[in-house]
């Protein structure tokens, strides 16, 4: 049984469906192609949809069943990866599926995210084979761009709406489970607002030596602002910022105290001493459901080794914030130019201050008590035999607040893999204990889910 | 006579000597060889020095006259060109000599530095032709690393030094007058120290999804401290950094008199709308008498066009401080260190700072009122019939202090080209009248110093 699973994600692994690579575009295609030729095999009714972005890389779409008394559950996931190549220090060929003593299988696109494909075709197959039909009318939608903003995306499903019907909930398989050792439930993303603060002076790049101590350096005015976006705390100190977060309930809090979280593991993996805050939960509050300020670098200043002496004519710094319910993206940005322009006059530069906004996406927040995490939670715990944990992420998944908002239905996200597995690292890779306990998790979720209604 | 000093011209400017360009040594030393024969033709000893340092061109250095009762006078200049692609934006092949109807020669290496080395040839052979000998025992030292740092040029001078034996004066042509219309003799160059402000926190980079709100991001811990080295008028920070600034004398304002500076051409040539103060010798003051710090940019953050979430482990600011007298750049190294680590200690970061001195390079400040400056400034006079200017640079070339103590001899700047020649630019070009003025200049100089003795 396990040999056609693994032959299966050995094919696909095989795909060099690299989507920031446009030459392998043929690749990402014919990927598509195969998954569309296996979803048929197994009696769902697929679809190879081109993509509304011209150049990106086709979805896979996917249906079977119409029966108005079953829910429809959507199942979301991505056939493209991340690049990979031997020369940035895999053991093996990032492309050819190699199975190790240790458990795992190895390849790119094992965990990140081909295997939960493999998982979720192979549940459909066993349930179909041993009872005629689903518990529940199946919905397909893969895309080939999530590892580059999933491009296209939003246009094609919008687009092509109708080939879904009426959704009841969204089964997202793209995430892990929190630790090694306990399967979980995502429930949350952050949202995201990217920004750059552009300051010009000089029409040009100057010497050091020409300017210096002349005129008012742009670098030197940008440097000063964003000494002023958040404090050494790490409170972010743009005016209005914190107004819209929603205050910590006492249900909430409870999600947080049956994960299995050590500080210092996430400190070691780092590589750092100390965190903001030494104390886990905080830790993982911080990075879950309170929003926060990054500054990523500056564009248009001397970034090479060594020294140059330039003055830069023009740079621009490159920020960004993570939200959380109930910020808004939008308002957000706009407090956040406000406050900027505000900083920026009290600086009496001479010089001339630009905001763009680089691009955003909302958050998202899962109701753990509807029907999706429920039959989640006792599949989890049916076939694992542990007790399943509610989990956010600190990063931003856009497309599923959008997916629930399009579709009317609520998502949840299913790990299938060990946060271990290195999902864009070197040496990805999937037990294959997961990958068939995640086939089996399915299973009894659909029928979860089946029974519950 | 225009026709030969054109034709040698052409046959240096053909020679792509360009020296941040290693494959092009063959034709670096061409060009040293080809001015070592000529100089050879007109009675000068000449030799080729191989540079010190490996794989860096050699240097050409020539003597003619031992007389005791005569002053030695060294001429440094150099035969390395900025590159140069008619891509670039050149209207005519950079490495093709071309005559404008505008009076100027086109082309890379005009202005800097190979019409300088043209016009001192073609005086020390008109002065031979018309006397049978020199008015000074003369010395060539030419190198061909110049545009980049003058990599070996200190430990071939020190290694070589007997072959130029006692020297009275230094003259550098390898500066351009300070403005179109004015001639000038240079008296000084601000010193420079480098350094690279390192933080490094997390192992490797990190996503901000991940560590955004979590931790204290070494790259905000930078921009705190560098927003703290200077302060919006342009005042440095560091404590004790104006100690040693030697105040201005009555004798040196006077300096500023007498010269022809546009202000609003200036910021115009800048591309800005005001400078730190708006007034003429205020920003002169600040360009060449006063010392300043810049900051240059980041090494190890983001800094490509559009957006990426990244947090970087590691990031390097990179800063200089230009220095006047009597400021040393040891001791403002040392300094700025303290102040930096003072600073530091204020943040109460888990990051680790590291200090790296990236170079550093001494200031000179030239007596105007020696031998060399007044035979330059009666020689200006005599040729051009205007009153010269003395002129500073904020730049900095280490090698001219270098040259002063190592020859135990004083130096003089004496520029041929004019500032609108675009010496690192494209389309680099000379006023033919420049080149043969440059060259009566220099033989009425040479004439006057031995008059003077």
């Amino acid at each position: 049984m396990n040999d056609d699973i693994l032959d299966f994600l050995r094919q696909l692994i095989a795909f060099k469906s690299v989507s920031s690579d446009t030459s392998q575009a043929e690749n990402s295609r014919k990927t598509a192609e195969y998954i569309k030729s296996n979803l048929e095999i197994i009696g769902v009714h697929a679809d190879l949809m081109e993509n509304e972005t011209k150049g990106k890389n086709p979805l896979v779409f996917g249906k079977l069943g119409e029966d108005p008394e079953k829910k429809t559950i959507l199942f979301y996931s991505h056939y493209d990866v991340q690049p990979a190549e031997i020369a940035d220090g895999w053991d093996t060929d990032p492309f050819i599926l190699t199975e190790k003593e240790d458990g795992y299988v190895y390849g790119r696109g094992t965990d990140d995210d081909k295997g939960p494909i493999v998982a979720t075709i192979f549940a459909i197959k066993e349930l179909v084979k041993d009872h005629g039909s689903l518990p529940v009318n199946l919905r397909i939608l893969y895309e080939g761009e999530e590892e580059s903003s999933s491009g296209g995306f939003e246009e094609t499903v919008l687009r092509n709406k109708d080939y879904f019907g009426q959704v009841d909930g969204i089964m997202i398989l793209d995430t892990s489970w929190f630790t090694d050792g306990q399967p979980s439930l995502d429930y949350g993303f952050r949202g995201i607002t990217y920004l750059g603060v552009e300051i010009e002076g000089p029409s040009s790049d100057q010497h050091s030596g020409m300017v210096g101590g002349t005129i008012r350096e742009p670098l030197i005015d940008l440097i000063y602002l964003m000494s002023r976006f958040v404090d050494l705390e790490g409170k972010v100190l743009v005016d209005g910022f914190y107004d819209k977060v929603k205050p910590l309930t006492d249900e909430e809090t409870k999600l947080y105290e049956n994960l299995e979280f050590s500080l210092q593991e996430y400190k070691d993996s780092i590589g750092i001493s100390k965190v903001l805050v030494e104390d886990s939960t905080t830790t993982l509050m911080n990075m879950w459901r309170n929003p926060c300020l990054s500054i990523h670098g500056i564009e248009g200043a001397f970034s090479g080794a060594g020294g140059k002496t330039v003055v830069p004519g023009k740079v621009i710094g490159k920020v960004s914030m993570r939200l959380v319910p109930d910020q808004e993206p939008e308002e957000i940005t706009k407090l956040f130019t406000k406050f900027v322009e505000a900083e920026f006059k009290k600086l009496h530069s001479p010089n001339q201050l630009t905001i763009t906004p680089l691009g955003s996406g909302d958050w998202w927040l899962g109701n753990v008590n509807n029907f999706l995490f429920t039959s989640g939670k006792v599949a989890l715990k049916q076939y694992w035999k542990i007790e399943p944990s509610f989990a956010r992420s600190g990063g931003s998944i856009p497309i599923i607040p959008f997916m629930e908002s399009t579709f009317n239905a609520p998502a949840i996200g299913i790990g299938i893999g060990q946060p271990s597995d290195g999902a864009h690292g070197q040496n990805e890779r999937i037990r294959i204990k997961n990958l068939v306990g995640g086939k089996e998790v399915i299973k009894l979720m659909l029928t979860n889910i089946a029974e519950q209604s």
